[in-house]
């Protein structure tokens, strides 16, 4: 099935080199297609609403966890801005722990939601990035300063300036509720630069949890320079793990899924991985697995036994935390890490131009996260759902239910 | 002054030249020139005590941390054995951790002590490394499997068998005390493998310091492999920290030292830094330093708050820990490490091999720890000292005086 999606947009692509060469320079030929399936008259329909633009979603209003729905405006449509009429939003670890206030206080109401898929809906007088009826995502960023070293870099998420702005729950004095507001809602105003294309040969419902987790996923693993036949440790195999195993499948490493759940194995397995490891309670099992793989990429999203994992790994090996957990903090036994001779570090998200690239790869590449769709009024109990290991593997939000 | 040594013993080393060509395979030529000093005499002197071995020393009894004098038998020099009359055992930070059960239960009498110069005064029958005569240092280990793939590389602190058999402390069957004992002691059996050669142009007091202090910072800065003119941050300046300076410094490392004792900037200084910065409670004249080094050690021997040490790194750049804080944990916040995009490691001293190789190296490259030379009374005074960082900076103890 993808692959013939695939195939059917490389024709139209085709047909159209002409004027193919100058989109080529600038990357994926998906953007290129897309930017150029729209009509003449969508590009007229550019209606720059007057205003701020009235939301509906779904808010935390305290620590609960409990979120329920939520009328409020967000910032008008300014001259770098976009508007996107959202289509999906899907469900990240994170929300829940930012909005139960486990990574510090938060400000509330506050819409949670940074995997964000819809279709733009109006640009502001500046914007050329994007045209009316483009296909768009939005992730864990909204702004940042734009001018300094990390920002010309491309790693909008490392700006220099602190200027970072987080999807949600930042203090901005341009919008209404004094903070930004996330995707869990019907509409969203973001700058333009902020935005990534979606091609049009990936649904908007696969392509929604591209924007966080598979970012997050990405990232690490590209920055690892495995190379093909490595072996690959994946640690968490929920909703960054497992796009984390399907990445690095699909970039040729050997990759051993370590799961506490025991009836996630036969998906695992259909993923392409080289095996499956249950990990107990006392990790018996994982001592056969002792100095074995090149590296690990852990997701487990709160504190827990690094040790047992990171001995899995060459001395020389590289160990990747990339779940955040309570406090945002993680023991390690130093010891353990001496004898182990193993590298830790961290990492989170990605910049613009790498997220717009994970973005391509996986359509391109026919990755698709596993999925379930749900309405705004399941998303408690799929909240509850996720923080007992019983999503498989991304809730996704359909805005049209707000 | 050194250099005038090193001239004197290589003049001699040239005369001896033709017997030389096979010592030099085995590795430095101070090596070869210490093992061809022995006269004839000295090797006739070679008489093998029969039994255990009377030693006087300095012994925990609890966790107190305090030490009185102790008389205890060694195990009786066997085959593969060498018996070094002790000529001076100097402080570490360690010894106090370990004799006050910060890293586990002990059992006592203990004898600490890893850093230990001395006389060989006998040879088993099996043993070609050593002649009687000899001047022999022995650090952290005393004994592995030497068999598996990690002592045949020269890692014995690494031995895959899980048999490397620290200095003191460590269960021992032929020993009659039941455990290892130390150093702070006038004599040391100790299987020939694990001691090393001490050249002639290092003073033995000034050696000592070189079996822990010096591999420990030694081994993890080699493994760093900075450049000439890289940025090198060491933090925490006390026995380990001033090695790491000055060895730093001698590998052409633009050296940045971060110290909390004001008193001390004068004396790093004159070590050839580049900066001494004096870390405050708040940390206020760290943040000058944000992003500026390739490579950071810390030796700081406790607990502490790493990220604005961490912060201090250049993206890409990477942090090893040596100190050995309380319970062996550290904490990290995970959202530092992954703004600061640091790799952490840790690392424990270095093989014997290594060993050699940091007593030649400094040795020959006049590369001398700051010693104080104190008599066994004074031990316990000692250690309040180093609890309370006014050694400087490295308490060495005469091992006449037990
Ligand atoms: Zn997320
Ligand atoms: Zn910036
Ligand atoms: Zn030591
Ligand atoms: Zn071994």
């Amino acid at each position: 099935m993808k692959e013939q999606t695939n195939n059917n947009s490389r024709r139209k692509f085709l047909q159209k080199s002409a004027v193919a060469s100058a989109a080529m320079m600038s990357g994926s030929w998906a953007a290129f297609s897309n930017q150029n399936n729209m009509s003449t008259e969508e590009t007229a329909n550019n209606v720059i609403p007057n205003g701020p633009i009235k939301t509906k979603g779904y808010a935390a209003t305290d620590e609960s966890g409990k979120l329920s729905p939520w009328e409020f405006e967000r910032r008008p449509v300014g001259d770098d801005d976009i508007l996107i009429d959202i289509k999906y939003a899907s469900i990240c670890h994170s929300d829940i722990h930012q909005e139960k206030g486990h990574w510090g206080e938060q400000k509330y109401p506050q819409v949670p939601g940074h995997e964000i898929v819809g279709v733009v809906a109006a640009v502001g007088k500046n914007v050329t990035k994007f045209k009316v009826g483009d296909r768009a995502g939005v992730g864990c960023m909204v702004d940042s300063c734009m001018e300094c070293d990390s920002c010309n870099a491309g790693e909008e998420h490392f700006c220099d300036r602190g200027e970072t702005k987080f999807t949600y729950g930042a203090p901005s004095e341009a919008e209404p509720t004094g903070i930004t507001q996330g995707g869990y809602s019907n509409k969203l105003v973001v700058r333009d630069h902020f935005a990534v294309r979606v091609p049009d040969h990936i649904s908007f419902e696969e392509a929604a949890p591209l924007l966080c987790a598979g970012i997050t996923t990405y990232s690490p693993l590209m920055r690892a320079q495995f190379k093909v036949g490595d072996k690959v440790g994946v640690a968490g195999i929920g909703g960054l793990g497992h796009l984390a195993v399907k990445i690095a499948v699909s970039k040729g490493a050997k990759v051993y899924a370590f799961t506490t759940s025991e009836d996630k194995v036969e998906d695992i397995k259909s993923w392409g991985v080289e095996e499956v490891i249950v990990v107990d309670d006392e990790f018996k099992n994982m001592g056969a697995y002792n100095k074995t793989l090149d590296y690990m990429i852990s997701t487990i999203p709160y504190q827990f036994n690094v040790t047992p994992y990171v001995m899995c790994l060459k001395p020389g090996g590289t160990f990747t935390f990339v779940g955040m957990p309570e406090k945002s903090e993680i023991t390690l036994n130093n010891l353990m890490l001496a004898f182990a001779r193993v590298n830790f570090n961290a990492s989170l998200i990605g910049g613009i131009p790498e997220t717009q690239e994970v973005v391509n790869y996986c359509a391109d590449n026919g990755i698709r996260p596993s999925i379930e769709i749900i309405n705004a009024e399941e998303i408690n109990e799929a909240w509850d759902k996720v923080v007992n290991k019983e999503a498989r593997y991304r809730y996704v939000i359909d805005a049209a239910t707000f």
